[in-house]
């Protein structure tokens, strides 16, 4: 590359990003990733680990002692909890009721494991005793269920499952990464066995870390596959033949890394975690119940400011998410054209949609430091305006005067 | 937690990196990472994505098409290579000469591969006919090679081994973590089929995203073992029976991810792009030939610094990497005690070690910003100072004279 080939530095466009995610990070988010590095072992960084350990623990509503990072995006945290809990041959059962849950079964496949699924309509979740009839008939060691769908904005509910695992004797994992932060989530009171997630969604940060809580139930099965990598095995550690089939999401590694023992496995992803840890802090600076709740305010002026410019909501919306809503894209209006049209005169962005509801939804995130009646309202500004161009007949002020309404009611 | 319990925020003490990496980071690249986010679909994403993969083939020297970032530390873009190009049960070659050969073993164990290891003392490097012999024994699919290992210094010289896979049909992979950016490195010109980097060592950047190149053969043997994931699959998309045994970590889905298709992988890590993109912008910016040469002089610097306190060197020095050295301990002086009071009382951090040179020796890094006439003259002062403090006789002034005589030579 010829020196004057070489680009500028990142000066990124103005963008208000009112997508499923990434949305817009918090600032102080963005501030701690610009603090200077220290060592991987710097009395500093072991202290931030332990801090960031315990802020998640009020994050996910859990006491449980294993409860970390895991190096990578949302999935990475996904592949890491299962290819951890699951043995090749072990059944694992997987209720789909979007995209995200055809990814839960797909990671499962790749691990080797017997995947069974249930599916239920885009737009609908399922009854907790649909899932327990699966889970009597397929007896499987594991249950994998996404709490929060964006690819259908559907909130699964997970309140009686744990319960029903408990019976059956299943482990009981749930992707969170969508909804934790933005919706209810109680990793000990609901039972669960393993939760992930990722910070790029109502956490507010930028994707490239995904938080995990693990059971003791749950960590002990990911100790009884442990293996402690040749390099740094010392005399009397064992290994067992059943060991996990990856060494970078072998919990039981990165779990000795990030406990008292310190044994190196990856070195630390400092910047992520100084993001990971803000994330964590302004939640719970603001109060975890309050940041739901204003979640659910914002995601409740949005339903009523689409609802106002005349636009259909997909999908059940007794159970969608707080933080994202889907829209059918009017008659006549094309996509992506109006998307475009939103992203390059106002630096707004909004989201497209996969599978069965491509070309027929626009999703429309509320999400952590988005969650705001400022975002809410410029959003529904511009679409006015861009809806009209291409055509659609939209009341003037119907979207920003109801959603406007909801913040009213709401204070 | 309580309010009053909330820790405040990210307030990192001031610390200069000295050890084996992670180091101090260039001050832009911190810089990057406070930028704004934007979608992951958004023009100004995917102009930067295909800007990250030019830069980085001027940095691995390649014109490969399939050059791009792992969203994850340096270990998992090692892992996302050896699970794409190895099947179960295929045989892998790898020449140990220090930890990092051990975890790259690990790794193709974990995968399911018939591994075959050779191993030569920790401080040497292996003779490219004691390679060769070992590949006309093993006939192994793939041959797994640190380049830099940081446990023993060592820089194994690749310009040979190119040409041998070649004749024996062999792929190439070599681990480049340590060594990229700060040693020589010519993927195209030694007949590289993949390479992986992390950016926390001589590219100078945070821990958290991986750097790959992959050579067309590489790329074909990863694509036969194509598989999308369902959700995204689309009428057409055929699956190999053959498939990656991670998600994650298959390469064929990144690629696409990255590629014109950009079909949805993972969520791009933001932040981290940007910091990838801005290490190695700066990088070419300064020159690749004259970074490679600034880390050969402070490198020697440091050398002839600790030999001139009196220190001895580990290793086999013509074989060294220019970014660290390896110092015995001085009889007497207790390692630990001494390493905590470089960073208590100075702010500066070198290195323990690992396996067998545990307690023997120090590591010292010069890399990446760090590699700088001030640093390792800051470095020298200190280290003289605790060493005469923990009893050790040194030459008053000897190593910062004799370090600046080198930077006085090259000049």
């Amino acid at each position: 590359m010829t020196p004057s080939a070489i680009p500028g530095p990142i000066d990124p466009p103005a963008r208000l990003l009112m997508g499923p995610g990434p949305i817009s990070a918090y600032p102080s988010v963005l501030r701690a990733m610009s603090a200077p590095l220290v060592g991987q072992y710097d009395p500093y960084m072991t202290q931030l680990m332990g801090e960031t350990q315990e802020l998640y623990r009020g994050v996910w509503a859990t006491s449980n002692d294993a409860t970390l990072l895991v190096d990578g995006t949302s999935r990475a945290g996904i592949e890491a909890a299962i290819v951890s809990l699951v043995r090749p041959g072990d059944r694992v059962l997987v209720p789909v009721f979007g995209r995200f849950g055809h990814l839960l079964a797909e990671i499962a496949e790749r691990a080797m494991a017997e995947v069974h699924t249930i599916e239920t309509a885009w737009g609908q979740v399922f009854a907790p005793s649909a899932i327990e009839e699966a889970i009597v008939r397929v007896k499987p060691t594991l249950l994998a269920l996404v709490q929060g769908d964006t690819s259908t904005t559907m909130n699964q509910p997970l309140d009686e499952i744990g319960a029903i695992c408990e019976r059956h004797g299943v482990l009981f994992y749930s992707d969170a990464t969508a909804s934790l932060g933005g919706n209810d989530f109680e990793a000990d009171a609901w039972g669960l066995d393993a939760a992930t997630a990722g910070l790029q969604k109502c956490l507010g940060g930028p994707s490239g870390s995904s938080p995990i809580t693990l059971s003791e139930r749950a960590v002990e099965v990911i100790r009884s596959r442990g293996r402690i990598e040749a390099g740094i095995r010392e005399d009397g550690d064992a290994s067992a033949a059943d060991f996990v089939r990856s060494n970078y999401f072998d919990l039981g590694m990165i779990l000795d890394y990030w406990g008292p023992r310190r044994l190196n496995h990856h070195t630390e992803a400092t910047s992520m975690l100084y993001a990971a840890r803000e994330c964590a802090r302004v939640l719970l600076l603001e109060g975890r119940d309050a940041v739901i709740e204003r979640h659910r305010v914002s995601g409740a002026a949005m339903l009523a400011g689409v609802e106002g410019l005349g636009l259909t909501v997909f999908g059940d919306v007794a159970h969608k998410m707080n933080n994202v809503v889907a829209v059918e894209i009017p008659a006549g209006v094309p996509g992506d054209a109006a998307r475009a049209a939103l992203l390059e005169d106002f630096g707004i962005e909004i989201g497209t949609s996969f599978g069965p509801l491509h070309g027929r939804v626009w999703r429309i995130g509320t999400m952590g430091y988005n969650a705001r009646e400022d975002a809410v309202l410029t959003t529904l500004a511009a679409l006015e305006q861009v809806l009209r161009r291409f055509g659609a007949s939209v009341p003037a002020g119907g979207g920003v005067d109801a959603a406007a309404d909801v913040y009213r009611g709401a204070a």
